[in-house]
This record gives structure tokens, sequence and C-alpha cells, in this order.
């Protein structure tokens, strides 16, 4: 494929391929299955790409030649974080994803239609939650199955294979201290940062631009740059996404106003309020957070909790200044290729500004 | 090591030193991941080895060279085991594993305890229940990093991911057939025969036997062969299990007795006995099959049911034909290592035996 050519259509186009001959093999075990198929075409579809890009951009860094299978081997990351959307709307019981039902209401809302038609058969909650865990299992699966069929040689896929154990192992620890800081019940700055870590930053940036350059041959030195460059980035980029999961607009978000509000996200946004909100704040704060049922009224006064503490100006200045040490590391770091060079400029202002 | 070594000894060996990197490597992301890390300690303890048994036994018949780290590569299939098994307790609300609380139960007890303790917190049950997801899919992750940092090299390592990508979403797939056969809470002897054969035939024997057969050297015909032994005797050996969900010791089977009755689990054995069972037969049955609530005396009514029905006296008779296959494939399979032989029939016959 050409240097140039549009990074979301191929993305979309390696993810179709993929699914199709799963489609084959999963009807020969049975006609059930199409219904999986189905509901992991639509959960891949759409999204910003963001992790198949950075990877793309990592792999042109270290000089990785175009015409190499680095779109099916992005991919896979695309299937990666499918499979962490769906287990994680099981876990936090989110019912929306990108504007649609997510995963395990999508499974469920299909039981109780086959059920009412048949008149047998109960507990589509039930169905829909094991469906989803499956659906989470084979994309997991099948992400690691598109890496290491994409083409690339066994040289190219042993160097990428020690980042991409990384990042899923990371990913998935992140989302563990992710549960343990919501169940808790308490804000800590520090678990809130680590959270912000290794749920959000290894994975959305770092690791991805270590997967390329490992597939380009890219070597330490440049995987030092990268680190240098995308672990500031990823944090930047997730403290947007809280921002925008309490302030976003539904319909650029894809998720009801102020959802992270009503799950209880123990975020840096809201670890930063509780160490600086008045008494009184605290108070109001510890009576609403977490609550499922909140109304329009109650998000608009945390919102203002938020933003009296001066919690939503802190992060603003830190995704300023990590965004600013990302751009200073990219300076510096050893890439040939103007062209990567620009793109993953143009990628740090893209995931930081305030629109995503 | 020895050919002779004790299989489950070096297996536990294995998953210990691989856990062992892990807790290092999970330190470092948290201390909170430790109990984690135990929590797959534990799901890895015990159980019967069969997987990687059959996959040690395929090498062999392979002619593999058993200095080669093959107990490690076998050992990734128990971990892919312990990821499948925690994730299905998950969708079955199966509360008990191997006669200990399953990974949900235990995470949930561990978040009360805390929760208890420090008077903050809440939903320990949804503390569980995200725990357990992610442990199953640390696991599924694991198993692939077993697997391919086991020490075999490049060629050996993509002649077995063939096979380890099949089961991996062969069992996904029969895992979804089973919810759908659960579910639907009709009786389907199709539905039924297949998720005995990709939940558990070509999940429990073939593909392991597969999986070996490849690190080891093994060529088409071994391959063929193996599966001529392995799917008869994979179908045997869940039959059995499902008659042992029904009738089996508690303190043999580490479950409550006559678990999968309140499970309502649609397999070959209940299957038989509505499309033999007597109308009076049937309406008992459908009052009673699947309730979670059932004491011991329905239990015994259902037993009763599916003994005059003669399902049981069928699934016997199918596990003596299927085991008699499988023993005949073997005699014909062209195996020259006679320990392989021998080990092979030997499992057929632990595999199926009404004690396992």
């Amino acid at each position: 494929m050409h240097a140039d050519a549009d990074i979301p259509t191929e993305i979309q186009r390696a993810l179709t391929e993929f699914l199709d001959v799963q489609q084959t093999r999963l009807a020969e075990i049975g006609p059930e299955l199409t219904e999986v198929v189905q509901a992991a075409r639509d959960a891949t579809s759409g999204g910003k790409r963001l992790r198949p890009s950075f990877c793309y951009w990592g792999f042109r860094a270290a000089g990785g030649d175009p015409r190499e299978p680095i779109l099916t081997a992005a991919a896979s990351l695309e299937m990666l974080h499918v499979s962490a959307l769906v287990h994680d709307d099981v876990m936090d019981s989110s019912d929306v994803r990108r504007g649609a039902p997510a995963a395990h209401k999508r499974f469920e809302a299909l039981q109780r239609a086959r059920s009412e038609a048949s008149g047998l058969g109960a507990d589509p909650v039930g169905f829909g939650l094991g469906a989803a865990i499956l659906l989470g299992d084979l994309c997991l699966i099948w992400a690691d199955e598109m890496l290491h069929t994409s083409g690339f040689d066994a040289a190219a896929l042993a160097a990428a294979s020690k980042f991409f154990d990384a990042v899923r192992v990371e990913v998935t620890a992140g989302q563990y201290l992710d549960l343990v800081a919501q169940a808790s019940g308490e804000s800590d700055m520090d678990r809130a940062l680590r959270v912000l870590r290794f749920k959000a930053a290894t994975y959305t940036i770092e690791r991805p631009l270590h997967i390329g350059a490992a597939l380009g041959g890219g070597g330490q030195h440049l995987v030092d740059s990268l680190s240098a460059y995308g672990l500031p980035l990823g944090e930047a980029f997730q403290l947007r996404d809280d921002l925008l999961g309490v302030f976003g607009d539904p319909t650029v978000t894809g998720k009801p106003a102020g959802d992270d509000l009503r799950e209880g996200k123990r975020t840096v946004l809201i670890a930063y309020a509780v160490d600086h909100a008045s008494e009184v704040q605290l108070a109001e704060f510890d009576r609403l957070f977490g609550r499922p049922d909140l109304g329009d009224d109650e998000i608009q006064l945390l919102r203002e909790i938020l933003q009296d503490s001066r919690a939503v100006q802190a992060c603003e200045d830190l995704i300023t200044e990590r965004t600013e040490d990302a751009l200073d590391a990219l300076d510096r770091a050893p890439i040939e290729d103007e062209a990567a060079r620009k793109a993953l400029a143009d990628l740090a202002v893209a995931a930081t500004s305030r629109k995503l």
C-alpha cells in the first residue's frame, strides 16, 4: 500500500477481511456463531483507530517498508481494544458504547427476542453477560491470531511479540487497579496515576508505537525515544478522555453525558478534586458520586465541584505539559522519515484536543 | 527431563515458575496485583492435567525429543483451561470449583473483607465478577505467552500455533453454543452433540495431541491419526464428565452433587432423556430441570428419570463404543515410540473411567 494511504479505511478493510475468514470457520461449528461474528463486526466498526495509527507510524519511524503487511498487524490492536471494551462494559454495567447498545445489551436483546418468539427459555440478562464475556475472549484470541498471521516473518514477529505480551498484560492489570479503585470508595491519587499509566497511556500509545517499531526493525534507542514521546502523550490523552467522560458532548463521545460520574470512575480528575475540595463540597461530592441514578441537575452539581476545586484546570495544565513533553521528545527522536515525524506530531495534537 | 518424568509434577513446576516471573512483573505495576497472581496460582493447582498429558504424548508420538521444553509448552494448555473455567463459572454462576470457592466468589469475599475493614466501598458481587473476568483474560493471555516463550524454535511454534489458534476459537465457540443451548429452554440433540465436540472433545484431547505432535515435528498423517483417536475419545471423556456432573460423588468431582441439574446443562445425556422420556416423566423433568434451588429429593427424582428413560445406559454405551473406536485408531496410528503408544492407551482408559 501507499505510504499516504487512508489508515482508518485500511484498518477497516483488514478487520473485515479477517472476520470474513472467521465467519466461514465458525459457520462450520454452528450457524449460531454468525451472531457472534456480527457482533464483532459491529464492535470493530468506527472508533478513532488511534492504536493502529500509532502502530503504523512507529513502524514508519523505524524505517519499515510500507509494502509490508503493517496495517493488518496494526489492526490487531483494534481487535485487542474491542476485547477490552466489551469486557469493560460488562464490568462497569455500561449499556451504551459508541452510541449503540453495548455487547451484553445487544446479546440480551437477541435472547429476549428469541425467547419471546419460542415461548421458551429465560434469563436474557445472564445470556447477555455470558455472550459478551465470550465475545471479548474471542476478540482477545483473534487479536493475537491477526498479528501472528499478518504476514511478517518470524524474526519481526518475535521482536513484536515481546511488546504485544507486555501490552496485553498491562492493560488487564490496569483494569484490575481501576476495579480496585472503584470498589474502594476512596480517592487515591497514586492509584489513579497508575491506572492512568497502565490502563491507558502504555496501552493506547507507547506499546502500539513499540510494536510498530519492532516490526519495522527499530532498535532499543528508537524504542526508548518512542517511550519518551508516547508515555506522556498517553497520559495527556487519557486525562482528556477523563474530562470528556464528565464534560463531553454525548453526540461526540457516544456515551450519555456524565456517565463516568454515575459509574464512579476514580480518575486523576476525581482524585484531584477530592484532595482539594472544601468540606462542604466534599460532603456533597460523597453524597452524589457513583450513584447510577444521577439526574441532570446532580451531574451539573458534581461538574461545578470539579470546576470550583480547580481539578479541571489542573487536568488541563497537565494535558498541556505532558503534550509539550511528548513533542519535545519527538524532536529529539532518531526518526529519519519526515512523514512519520509529522504524522506523530499531528497525532499528538489530535489525541489531546478538546473535540476528540 | 527424563521420558518417564512425573508429568503432573512437571506441569505444576512449569506453572509455578511462570507465575513467579509474572508476579515480579505485575508487582511493578502495583502491589494490588499480587492477589490476582495468587488467584491464578490457586486456580492452576490441582486438576487432572489431562490436556498437558495429551500434548506431551502427542509430542512423543511424533518422535519429539523429551529434552525439548515440551512440558512448559504443554502447561500452556492448563493455563488456557483455567481461563475457560474461570469465565465458565462466572457465566454459569457456579460458586464452587475443585472443592474451593470459584474465582468470582473468592474475589467477592476479598472485597467484602476489605470493605468491612475500611468501612468504605460497596458492591463486592460486582467486584468479584469484574475481577474474575480479568483473571480469565490474564490466563488466556498467559497461555499464549507460555507457549511462545517455552523455548521451542520459530518453525516448531509456527506449526503449533495453527492448532493453538484453532483450539482457542473452538472452545470459545463451543461455549457459545452451550450458552445458546442452556438459554433456549429446549433440548436439541444435534446442538448437544456439537457442544460435546467443540466445547470438550477437540479441546480436551484432539487439539492438545495436535499441538504436541506439531511441536515434535509430526506430519499430516500422524495429525490425522491422532484425530481418529482423539475425537471419539474426547467425546467419551465428556460423556463421562456429564454423567459425573449428575451422578458423581462430590468428594471426587469437587462440585456439589447434581450441580449440572441445577444449572440446567443441556448435555447429550439430557437431550437423550428428553427424546425418550414418557409424557409424565417429561412434565416432571420440565418442572424441575435448571432450578437453582433443587433439593436432594428433587435431584434424586431427576436422576431416576434419567435412569428410567435409559439415557444413562445410552451414554454408557456411547462411551464404550467411542473409547473402542479410539483404541482401534491408536492401533493403526503411525507411532513408533512404544512408550507413547502405551501411555495413550492408558490415558484412554483413565479419561473415560467411572471414577475420574
